[in-house]
């Protein structure tokens, strides 16, 4: 047996996200497909372990996953042969064999996500499946100055869904970046690890200061609060991308 | 009676080419589509005139169309109401009312398309559906090289489709620009008009010179010899990209 490591990128478009689920859903999980193609591949049942466990909708460029395998195929051909078997809107960026002890999920030190705003009058075409589209103008500045009170660590629980019953809230916003080039307006946030629509929930919040709806100062206020109640809407997953994971 | 000019977006994927058809065919075109929800608009039946008959697959980003209407909406209602009708994979970049001796095809000065493609070893996922997959490592000086033979008026022939019948196959091309940036190779051509198939027959040509499969001053006697045999295969469509129509 040995471990091997995968760096996913996929479309989430089509897909019920990465997680099995037991509840059945019409569309497919991404761990679902790689699993299967996994098991013709090597001929034996394999479990794939993924570093997040992302919405259904949402987008990965680089998601890493780990699984366990006894047949002795080289990591080129995995990929390649992964690559063939795949659908087009998902891809395996690289396979590598790693040390045994390798966890895609537990050894994660931080990850970056993206959310993607289309901001302009007329809505985008090309770039609908993966943008939010804001029509408003979105004061950039007062979005900044909402956003510094959330970096560093604290409790998040007013910035993650009702139904997340993890023990801890705490986490560590490592960076929070927000950029403007021409139409597209990118929020980047790394963390050591996310709480249940914990992004969507803060760019939502993010979007209320860029409209004027909140001032940026109140954003502090809604995390001392630890109210979910009192944060910005969870907005729609297709803005939202895995970009990175870092160990 | 006014004349309306339209500034088209559309990602081609799902559609059956600009052109209404005779023949039936699975899927709709985007005159069709248009000429639908202008007709629901205006009350009155629309004929809608396009600066180009892109083939099916093909996307644009500025294609120019014109109609004749008598009921008055304001142009910007037109775009509003279009846009919010629409399919998601097309859209209304503006909406103005023209001179009424304005015709998008016959007045059309010059078209710019783009051929875009992924040149890496690994397969794109997200720009799947907008680029050629090309794994091979391409000679972009040799491709330019041959590019060169193919500025200025010329009989294009040999660039052609077999069914393209038209009287003359003398058209110019103003510039011809490849240019790469990480792992995406860009081919802009600017013509004062396109035969059938032409850009994709030029980029496959122009890839035969870039996998060093033809030398860059073969190209300079396939176009002499006016032979469509001669000359390199019709690359797909899902490449190809309408970037503007200059007047």
């Amino acid at each position: 047996m040995r471990t091997i490591r995968l760096v996913i990128a996929f479309d989430g478009s089509r897909y019920s996200g990465w997680q099995s689920q037991k509840k059945l859903s019409k569309k497919p999980t991404i761990q679902e497909i790689f699993e299967e193609k996994l098991q013709k591949l090597f001929g034996e049942k394999i479990t794939l372990h993924g570093s997040s466990r992302t919405d259904s909708g949402v987008h990965a460029h680089g998601l890493v996953a780990h699984f366990k395998a006894s047949k002795p195929i080289p990591d080129a051909v995995i990929a390649r042969a992964l690559n063939y078997h795949l659908p087009k809107d998902i891809g395996v960026r690289s396979a590598k064999t790693v040390p045994d002890n390798f966890h895609a999920r537990f050894q994660a030190k931080s990850k970056i996500y993206e959310y993607r705003i289309w901001n302009h009058r007329v809505r985008p075409v090309f770039e609908a499946p993966f943008m939010l589209h804001v029509p408003q103008t979105l004061n950039i500045k007062d979005m900044r100055k909402a956003a510094r009170y959330l970096v560093g660590k604290h409790d998040f629980s007013a910035f993650k869904d009702a139904k997340d019953e993890l023990d801890s809230h705490v986490r560590t916003i490592k960076s929070l970046k927000i950029s403007k080039s021409r139409t597209v307006v990118r929020i980047r946030i790394q963390a050591d690890g996310f709480l249940t629509h914990m992004v969507r929930i803060i760019v939502g919040t993010l979007l209320d200061a860029g409209k004027g709806r909140i001032k940026p100062d109140t954003v502090r206020e809604i995390l001392k609060s630890r109210d979910r109640r009192r944060a910005g809407q969870t907005i729609p997953p297709q803005g939202l991308h895995l970009l990175r994971v870092i160990y």
